[in-house]
């Protein structure tokens, strides 16, 4: 607590200085493990700017990404919905983008140039990112957009499809435009998760057509305010399990539909990716028997930022829960197991309830566990 | 936050004065609904002193009470086990009932007198309560301590039955003794909860021989330290569904069996007295569709102290979470269901994840919604 | 702390909700008294946006002023200084301000037109606030604009005297240029804080030359993060004493110099205003001898957001505490005296340590005690 | 702020563990640095359990002082005073110290054996530590008392002389029969502060008479609920400024009297001993002129529990705040200097208000400043 304490007298006495400012910011960071093969990198896709109805200039979004610990981020004003186009008349679509690239300087965040394509439904609005020439896009024709992206190269992925202003009943749902981007492969991928809301339907959807899944924050205001960062919250971000850290990297590992989403405490993606970010997340410490007792306490590190809620799925009891349990996040947690008879090794067996991988189904963990 | 500086400025700053302790003791007050017919009474009834093997005067524990806003607490030192009666030597085995008594004063907390029968298994460790004279149950055979208690009156549970000193691998079991003393009225409870253990295979017991589901803190130390209490945790404790606010009033619902645990953020009991329970804590405050969409947004109140975690069993989808959401603690919540046409009434279902009935098994609670 | 921790829960569990956000911005209002024949209002009167070198849109302005619960804020982009101007080519120097007022909407928030005239030295910066069009202030010559804005009934205030950039030594001097300015009634005001600093001569110079003391915290990024506002830190501001709450009344009260600094946990002003805000802030509720004792127990409530500092100046000593004590904000605090005989009445004196009249220089509390 | 939230985590799901305990426990620790020549002891002199009139186990007053980082505690029950020898006949008044001893075990803390001598005025209360055999202490005449305490090579210190119950008006006043015993050497040392009251007047007996200075907690019920440890507060101790960390080596320092006392946020001794303990807090950890100005930014480190309130009484002014300001403990601070003119060297002077060396009179700390 003390620590807490010190934190709070620097912000309450006569005076504070700025010197401590850095401890409290770095704090925030999101964290979690890289998976056997790829880097884990974090990735905000989808941002607003003054340079179309969001309320920060470029520099504030990179401020944000980089008190949050992203790898990367994609700027993604909307191509043609400009309300502060009589302030900022400015003609070149690519111009918020390079703002922000402008003002890392040499900081460690990788800035993404993207555009928001708004279109009303179908097909609603998409992002693409990795553009060359975001100003190509001005195009009246949907899909002749979207062609566009392609031509230089970007991914394009669906935003919201369970936006209650395009859709009412919130219900993400495809329509034939849909399906022919997908089948011309010129959709790719599609958010699951937009700012603070989560689709079921999308998810689903991902699945069907082996669409990449997305979470983005969306945001407009501010990150700290719209997710209670200071509180303990985080905002909505994209996973991506990249061979390198870099543009090209975070490209091919989208395209290749390697990603899960971190929203509020849940993670959400294919088995094939999260099952091994959960694994990597958790890691056996320590397992050994409690003096003369039959009480096998495991030790379990979490070097990830989720509070794992587990359902028990082995025929073991526990000594100190029924048979839901808590793993916090960074923090090494014991789980007494009654293995009944003295055991040389066992397999603890785990539904993840708050990792879903498809809808209504989470992913199950295995723990093999070597007894001392 | 600045109820909380200000909290923290109280203690830090030059000087503090006694004057706003009070505030902060009452916030760590345990707090639940009375159900249908019955009031909902937090109860301790395993507790140790220096009459004991405990640290602490019976004042101690009065205090520890009140704070944490208990109705009722059962001082039960061991009858055999002394570590102390060199320096206490006291031979009244009711000596630290009277004083806890005579400790309350004019304040509203029920005492009850108790003894820890103390025995090797079987039938391992008792606790007698509402005894008239705790001497009369010192007894060398163990059957007759039993029919000693029933002739006072009493109510007899058996005390950690998964406890390793006395049974290496926790796995709580019935004795042929124990199935004599239950057939002969004369064990009517069990310790599912004790200290910081839980134990399936005591429910089973509990449910499969009918009886009393008992959660004990058997604290010898202090609570505050044992269970975090400054950090919001909090000791385990048996809710008592009682007809009136009294000993006689405990004593007639532990025979009749109603009761629930509260232990870390989990409830455990017959779904008989769970259900209701969670059913109270639980309160619909509005429903109606949000603008021109089809997203019902329904507030939930949680008078309770415990944090739910719910499992949706419905076919609606949500618009802000996946199937497994929390409902906050003395909190309202709002959830947002998509119910794909206008409804003028739906059923909400959810499993109740940290509620637990049977092992392995969670109560559901429906949810009745008219829309506004 | 159960409030801290269900504030947390609300962040951390599945799912979060927008439901309990608005709470969370209530905490950190500012909160002072009003004072005998004024209101007092809270302002920030120094504020930057996009449309000069901020890096928000004034919409952001907004919603920060009114979290904190500001009565008004002044925008002031430079006149001059417009690094924007590539994306932003804007030339109406009122567009901000214009913008800010319509993002109030039906809120309770009022805003003045202000521009920061950013010159060389002398006379350096100054804001010139309550403007009929900013436009007009587009004059080379610097007296030309100071007289351009008392034309339009303005208010000028010279801005970070002690700024590093125009004085490398910190220390606010006035130059020939500022005392003619002051002499035609050009200058009314000065910052004594601005952002994170505050200047000792820059009081002596208000003190000297009667002009209003003000604090600013010229934000050109966010409120929260520079001022750590979630962790109990708060922007500088400029409480002015109105005789109504509008922008005619904010204008008359600084025309008349009726204004106190609220800095980190210091108030900066002059006597005749600071004294009486500090004795409205502080209530005797009780005073009585506890027991047969000769120690009297003063119990004085804090309505403001000051944790002030006190050093008894009187001849009794307390019971509880040396000479130096704190009266921590929005709390009855305790004081025991030590009065040797019995008294019907008495006077307690303190210097208050965060408050400053001038360099170095303390105001007094006088506490009148009626004894019950 | 991720600290404190994985902190709460861990109390609030299912289920917590006793894993993280230990850390929580190391938070509250009391730190201090050792002095030139001396090692700082952090001592509560001042202690009851149940063999007197507290609340506690002896093995409860060893648990709190191992997780306050204490280096020793008297155990010092009432010798005449036994409001529990109905239940706890015990006649040896060293008992209460042994099974302290034993509780100890082979943990890092040393207890003293000691009593409290429990009389009306003259001489009130004395507490007489370092004793051999406390049962010879039972005799009737007050001073001869006093000579057995010197017989066995022991201390004695008045307690509480500022006590309501035997002195109405709260006012320490020596006796003729005090006068006496200081005279003979029999009363060395004097309580300044006692659980949560100081006092001024004996603060300037200990001065007048070369009495030790010393402050106890004098505690009955539980440290944490006392002083509100889980929040920030602390009880109030003496530290002893010993040549070894030894019974020997704080029996050699109390008699030397080398202390200073620490209570609430407020540091009380000699000059000669306090001087250097605020000293060896801070260490300037680096002085350099920020960019091309004459702002002279020192860093600050303080290493002690102290939050410092200092008085700037050198010529020079600061950048961001006025006179009054805060070194917030274990942390470092920024000062930022206006020198005037470019400095090599400089010294900085500040009064700590909350330190007292007399009634009313606080030490002074110089800073010499060596520029980079």
């Amino acid at each position: 607590m003390k620590q807490l304490l010190v934190l709070l007298l620097l912000a309450l006495l006569v005076p504070p200085t700025a010197y401590a400012q850095d401890t409290r910011a770095a704090e925030r960071r999101i964290e979690f493990p890289d998976i056997p093969g790829y880097l884990t990198l974090k990735c905000d896709l989808h941002l607003h700017t003054v340079f179309s109805d969001g309320s920060v200039w470029p520099n504030i979004r990179v401020q944000e990404a980089l008190r949050d610990g992203l790898d990367a981020i994609a700027i993604t004003d909307h191509l043609e919905y400009q309300p502060h186009k009589d302030d900022i008349p400015h003609p070149d679509r690519n111009r918020s983008y390079e703002i922000a690239v402008e003002s890392v300087g040499d900081r460690d965040l990788i800035i993404l140039n993207g555009s928001e394509v708004t279109r009303d439904m179908p097909p609603g609005h998409s992002n693409a990112i990795f553009l060359k020439d975001a100003n190509k896009l001005l195009i009246d024709d949907s899909v002749a957009v979207f062609r566009e992206v392609k031509r230089q190269g970007g991914f394009t992925f669906w935003n919201h499809p369970n936006w209650t202003s395009q859709k009412p009943d919130g219900v993400a749902a495809l329509t034939d435009l849909h399906r022919q981007l997908i089948r011309e492969g010129l959709l790719q991928g599609i958010e699951v998760v937009n700012n603070v809301t989560y689709s079921d339907e999308a998810l689903q959807i991902a699945l069907d057509y082996d669409l990449t899944i997305i979470g983005t924050s969306d945001i407009h205001g501010l990150i700290d305010w719209q997710y209670n960062v200071p509180y303990g919250g985080h905002r909505p971000i994209t996973l991506v399990f990249a061979t390198e850290r870099s543009a090209a990297g975070i490209q091919e590992a989208l395209q290749a539909g390697r990603t899960t989403v971190w929203f509020n405490n849940t993670l959400i993606g294919k088995e094939e990716f999260l099952a091994p970010l959960i694994r990597a997340s958790l890691t056996v410490k320590e397992a050994a028997y409690g003096g003369d007792t039959l009480v096998l306490s495991v030790l379990i590190e979490n070097t990830s930022d989720v509070a794992y809620l587990l359902d028990n799925q082995s025929e073991y009891t526990f000594h100190a829960s029924a048979d839901v349990l808590t793993i916090a996040p960074h923090q090494t947690t014991r789980i007494d197991v009654k293995t009944v008879d003295r055991k040389t090794s066992l397999t603890l067996v785990f539904e993840v309830l708050n990792a879903v991988t498809a809808p209504g189904t989470h992913p199950e963990i295995t723990l093999e566990i070597e007894v001392e």
